[in-house]
């Protein structure tokens, strides 16, 4: 059993704070400003140029890659670290609609999250050749499948409502149909146990700041199945996703396997806070963080629903269709939120009504959600949220 | 006058080192590492997510954006922080196609950068319309501007041979024909005055771990002329680039101005390490840094042509038509860089056979310079590039 405890040590948490959000941005992880200080000192400072080799900066995207492949099942050599998801949702479907040939359909659904519906509707009206986005709701997606589908994109946990799809399933129902699948793991890996390997997934991206704890703007990372990735053509082709970078050739040609998904010169401060909170993880079994999740949930939805009338539950009631958020809709959730994070519990707000509270087995407790269920009841029953400085608009939570 | 004697000074540098190679990876600002430990344990670790306002994360990339545009001659709101170098040059190049409606080429020079090359490679075979890549020698780029080129794209300063084109004269040619232009900066921003405004630029990319000392990975800028922005529509449209992305609506809208270029959560640790380096760059002149550039690369190829017959001046001997490196070209020059470096002297080595020095006024000066030629002198005269250990090949310098 994983030492709970020992994993809440390693991590810098602002005393009589109750930090439910760490599915938005994880927190700091006590060796992560000694581990990014002693990199700027002794690796930028003193070895200046000469640490892309004598430290290896040059291999980091790859080498964490691994580690955090180890996370998402995913084989070593088959996931790379490097740019935004965004950018890696765009590389994956670009490349997944360059194999589908003649069909013209991106399937999704309206709970993605709103960045990658962006980011297809710009490569569509790039590429203008007919390509179509279609929304369903997520229930709707199996119905939805074809022959005439190119892609399947999900979001494997809704960012809103903590929705999970079957991943195994929607795959496996995908490919009968030859369709190719992208998943979007960014409420995924790190939550709970993700094997993308095993369910057959062709292309995987996610980032790494909210359950892996990296820190803010951390790298997003990117799987292609190796039995697909010596057919990619990457269409944001790098110079370090080239099959030699350094003979500075004027024509591109792919890398072998995953490292032709890189693209430019890798963020190494990043990266190196990432393998700070990754040195955390090797302690975890996720298996174990699945189970505490669903207690510490389940535990949640159980209290507030018992002292908050006013709060829906907008998280799906069984444990095995949620990932680790609970959500609950508030027609003046904003200010909720507000008056929440003013007496130390912090959630966020999702527009247009949605509270959502995240769980974090690595650094949260049950003492914790109770505390956060009373606090929770004071807001509501006394309408604490019932302030004008609450609803006075600020973009991010 | 600028007082490069305390600007060396907030910079870490080794003793005993002697370092030309700032073109490549600028040295570590001594307060880089204090600044970024501060914004982990008092941003990151205390505020966690809500430092997304509190500490104004989320307008970090434009705030940083507007300083590094003082730097290259750009107004305040037009120029914005982000990826890598590779994705800003897509991201123009991408948007000034679809503003040339019907003409097919992209005209480039065999001394552009091959990131750039390989981009536009990627997004002419993506967009599939019979774009056509044409490359010449950097002296024909100017017979071969005519009505049928879309887009002219030029690193300003040939990243081997230092060679600096004539962006004025060049952009208002290339205006003539109704061509649009993209300059890459990376060899430009901070090594010698640029005028993106003045003269005229319609796009400008550059990145910030050379010149600008950002450190490993520092993200990217892009600058896209005010009179332009708004009719620019990205191709790569994440939802920090959205009109408003937390509303969370499903389609994209792009955002007012320059904000549009913005695609993904930007990279706070590395934003911050750049903040560090711009303090310093807030007391400098760069038309100070031009001439101390001058002087001193003037000096090295003096000293290094008297007394090194076997090394070819590879760079512009015209001081007007050079950048802020200087090359020399020899059959040995890996061997040779791998020789200099065990001496203390850090260039690098670009293939076949260029040996690239580079000179930042901000913590070189005269005195390493000359110290530099004589261990120059003393490899090649003394053939100690000549031992079987030099020329076992890695990847980078």
């Amino acid at each position: 059993m994983t030492d709970f405890a020992k994993t809440k040590s390693l991590f810098h948490l602002p005393a009589g704070l109750l930090y439910l959000d760490g599915n938005s941005l994880g927190p700091l992880p006590r060796a992560a400003a000694d581990r990014v200080g002693a990199m700027m000192q002794q690796e930028w400072g003193d070895l200046l140029v000469t640490a892309w080799t004598r430290a290896d900066w040059i291999n980091q995207p790859s080498r964490v890659g691994n580690r955090v492949g180890k996370l998402i099942g995913a084989p070593a050599g088959s996931v790379v670290m490097g740019d935004t998801l965004s950018i890696k949702l765009y590389q994956a479907l670009a490349s997944a609609l360059e194999m589908s040939a003649e069909r013209k359909i991106i399937l999704s659904d309206s709970g993605n999250f709103p960045t990658d519906l962006y980011m297809a509707q710009g490569l569509i009206k790039s590429l203008d050749r007919g390509y179509e986005l279609q929304l369903c709701e997520p229930e709707e997606i199996e119905n939805r499948l074809s022959a005439e589908v190119a892609v399947l994109m999900l979001t494997e946990v809704d960012y809103r409502s903590g929705r999970l799809h079957d991943m195994r399933s929607l795959t496996e129902k995908a490919h009968e149909d030859g369709i190719l699948t992208i998943w979007d793991l960014a409420h995924s890996a790190g939550a709970l146990p993700v094997r993308v390997a095993d369910c057959d997934v062709d292309f995987a991206v996610g980032c790494s700041y909210k359950y892996l704890n990296s820190g803010p703007g951390g790298p997003a990372f990117i799987y292609v199945a190796p039995r697909l990735v010596e057919q990619v053509q990457p269409a944001l082709c790098g110079w370090l996703g080239h099959q030699a970078p350094f003979d500075f050739g004027l024509d591109y040609r792919p890398a072998a396997g995953i490292e032709r998904m890189r693209i430019g010169t890798p963020p190494i401060l990043q990266l190196t806070a990432l393998e700070a909170s990754l040195d955390i993880w090797d302690m975890v079994d996720i298996e174990d963080v699945r189970a505490v999740s669903i207690e510490l949930s389940s535990l949640f939805i159980e209290l507030v629903e018992a002292s908050c009338p006013e709060l829906e539950l907008a998280s799906p009631r069984d444990e095995r269709r949620r990932g680790s958020q609970v959500s609950f809709r508030f027609e003046h959730g904003y200010a909720a939120m507000r008056a929440l994070i003013d007496r130390g519990l912090i959630g966020d707000f999702r527009a247009p009504d949605i509270m959502r509270f995240g769980f974090t087995p690595l650094y949260l407790e049950a003492g914790e959600v109770r505390k956060a269920a009373l606090i929770i009841e004071d807001v509501m029953s006394n309408r604490l949220w019932d302030r004008p400085r609450y609803h006075e608009h600020s973009p991010v939570t």
